[in-house]
């Protein structure tokens, strides 16, 4: 997985049918400072420290037929012991 | 996901079969300016904001055998909070 | 697959509830020094080499539904011909 | 997909029963510089440009059993409208 | 697929039951040198050149069960139209 900093929305209303409603975050991965898109069901705000999976297993945990998501954030970090 | 901008479009007239027919879109990642080609079925245009899904989710979208597709745009960015 | 070193752990309280309970932990991967989450049921502890398996083999190796996990620490590496 | 310029040729005699038969070339990835092996049935020469499909959708395009090939040549390039 | 050169190997007691038995090899990549670690049963030696597909393919090829392999050489390479 990859942690970041969630630093923004993204919002895209012409789409693929299968691209399920929820939030597309802008993540910044730490340290690195590179970005991605991933898709979030836990309500993650901007600022939030977030766990990211990456590739088909992100598509595989939504339900039934799997969507073409690629980046799914799984936790919110509480605490790291190597710091921000 | 990646975001990216669509930079041009390329033409393979020489192909394997199972490659579906339909656009592939050379795009730009924002930021940091790698590019890659994926295909799409949106009708996005140069110049368009896009959501693009890499990997075998891309492949998985497609309805039967899943095609040699590694990139799929799903989505146009109307508007994202952290700028372009 | 990756090597690296353990330089800590991370706390994810708020998360899917599809991720396993388990050790997420920070690997800096040797030598280059990019830096991923991987999943731990090794006991491995900071310090310690390891060898991580990246991708859809790391959910796959999970017994059931494959959770959202991308990153597996699959050995502890005793030895390396070519130094740490 | 990414979409370079073949290179070379690689020649491999002792392999994997598993590996078919084929051409092995070596792909220069455009813009940037990297570099791949991409397993091809094309019959792309060398100076060709071509797109290539990578990860398990390059396994997946075989009949029956995939094999241990993760870059397939899925088609050559005509014409770039962002040029070569 | 990659191509690298063998710098040497890891040794692994302690390790998930699913690993197979097998060398694990530490690769360079040429040209680039990022690193990583490949499980090897064509008894590849320090210093040959070879051929490591990556990512669920190289966990596909193993007959059964797919284990948390990512890495897996799958040819030496003979010779090479561009040099080494």
């Amino acid at each position: 997985m990859l942690r970041g900093r969630v630093i923004g929305n993204i919002w895209a209303s012409k789409r693929l049918d299968e691209v399920p409603n929820g939030a597309f975050l802008e993540v910044e991965v730490e340290p690195g400072g590179a970005r991605l898109i991933a898709f979030d069901v836990l309500g993650s705000g901007v600022g939030e420290h977030v766990l990211v999976a990456t590739g088909s297993v992100a598509a595989a945990w939504f339900p039934g037929q799997a969507p073409p998501i690629d980046a799914l954030i799984i936790g919110s970090i509480d605490e790291s012991s190597s710091g921000f």
